[in-house]
């Protein structure tokens, strides 16, 4: 591969992006942070045509589509190229390496991999954080709706708050040290459609504070480490009561976590993905054991995942701290 | 006056306990924060008799109620005393030097002066912190709810955040440098039966949604001085748009303060009083100046109160900094 230094112009790139958790328990749909793993490779090659051509997706079983108007990484890719004058083209290669349709963004990590290496291509004429509109237009292509709790924290790293969507206002939170992060997979699927329909689209005044409570409260913990604060904080009342009945087994699955140490624990997005937060990478690594044995307890095989919160975003591959 | 000392057994304090912003527009119903002033100022004396009397109440125009039953200021001091045993009675005199009704929570900067005095003068045996839910009961009494959005923030100083009531979980918030705010007072009354009764008991889930993005970010912006956040943030999409309605002339008063440069603008507690934060003494001053302006213009006189966000919470009278 030529043009791999720095400094010296490309023409082509590897790049690796985070999974992601969204919600976060009292966070619905504004926080998401990022896992170190899993995530997916996208694989970009400048071409002289101005165009974008999905040229394979390797790891999906065949179930991505190849057209790039509805592939989420040549979607994002070509947003950008859209944005500078499309100086040329992409051929686009996905490497799958995390479950689909898993509650832990994985169109999101498509979508991030594809225009952070579209823009190390070009140059790097935006900044990082001015890339998150072309992810969630490929969002809006994956999930028709342009959500950013899945991309912003892939895109960045950490832990990132959505605002507000009109005007965009994404801040980041700080990251305590220490924080270990068990989510385990169950092998179900929960069509987002279906976990939209289950919630209620009125909810009670008083639920309503007790989760903004939570939340407000979820912030200050990052912010000042509170480990304690952060566990009590961790709670959703508002979308996990409704989504939990569709993840056979997750009451139990949540008890393993909380008595084997897990700080808090809820659904990954809009699941079957359940993660836990835990103080460090052992206790993670317990309460990972406890959950996927209460998932093969109610018949569900699973697949588990340990990580730090990811703090860097994406990755040029080759150039992997 | 003697035994005034410190280390010295007093037999008698006086303890000014400040005026509080309750809500602080995103944050209905877990959030507030403490003024310098105006607040309120209790005295008292140890007596041996193992009673609180209600000896005198000034200022109030002869509205509150003697009954130490039913004085917010004489309510908290028993439930104190009966806690330690009641090794000594107390005879309490209120001076009101703030508005009742108001939205400043005038009952809950009395309770907290009372409570505060009378800890001091059983050698300190409580935490400030573990004083609140004797000034809690005291709320109860006055306002048929035992909230802590007033009493925490007058008792603790500075912007607290009341995480959850049960169990009781209140969390300090740091403030920024150099903000001010502008209070207006219009001399007109509210109910908060009817301040209450205005709200709809169930909200949209996007609305919803849309206010705990916004008191998230309301919380990063306080934890990193940033006033730009901190100023979109400051919005209410559940309780101002009704409560506004029992207002004359709320929405252009909101828009005076916002033309006038304030950070934000919204309604103190259940109203009728309006605060604006903003980032300069300076800038509060012709703030607060706009914001009467446009309740003159509606016919309604008004009192205005600058002050800094208050840190320190009830202070000894002869002892203030």
């Amino acid at each position: 591969m030529s043009g791999n230094k720095p400094g010296v112009s490309r023409d082509s790139v590897g790049v690796f992006a985070p999974a992601t958790v969204a919600n976060v328990a009292s966070g619905f749909d504004v926080l998401g942070f990022a896992l170190e793993r899993p995530g997916d490779t996208v694989c970009l090659k400048k071409i002289r045509a101005k165009r974008v051509d999905v040229v394979a997706v390797e790891g999906d079983g065949g179930q991505l589509p190849r057209d790039p108007e509805k592939n989420t990484a040549s979607v994002a890719a070509k947003r950008f190229l859209e944005a500078v004058g499309f100086p040329f083209g992409l051929e686009v290669t996905v490497r799958k390496q995390m479950p689909m349709s898993s509650g832990l963004g994985s169109s999101a990590a498509s979508s991030v991999a594809a225009v952070y290496g579209a823009n190390i291509l070009a140059g790097s004429p935006f900044s990082v954080r001015q890339l998150l509109p072309f992810t969630m237009e490929a969002e809006q292509v994956a999930c028709g709706a342009a959500h950013a709790d899945n991309v912003a924290p892939s895109l960045l790293g950490g832990f990132v708050l959505i605002r507000s969507y009109d005007p965009l206002d994404v801040v980041q939170l700080p990251v305590p040290a220490g924080l270990a992060v068990a989510t385990v997979h169950p092998h179900t699927e929960i069509k987002t459609e279906d976990a939209r329909r289950i919630l209620k689209k009125e909810l009670r005044l008083s639920d309503a504070v007790r989760q903004w409570g939570n939340l407000a409260a979820l912030v200050a913990a990052l912010f000042q480490g509170d480990l304690g604060l952060l566990s009590r904080s961790l709670q959703d009342v508002v979308a996990e009561p409704r989504r939990g009945l569709l993840i056979p087994g997750f009451a139990r699955v949540k008890q393993a976590a909380l008595d084997g140490g897990a700080l808090g624990c809820s659904i990954s997005g809009s699941g079957p993905s359940v993660f836990s937060i835990c103080a460090s990478m052992e206790k993670a690594r317990e309460v990972g054991s406890a959950m996927q044995k209460a998932f093969t307890d109610t018949g569900l095989d699973s697949d588990v995942y340990l990580s730090r919160i990811n703090e860097s975003g994406p990755v040029i591959l080759g150039e992997e701290r």
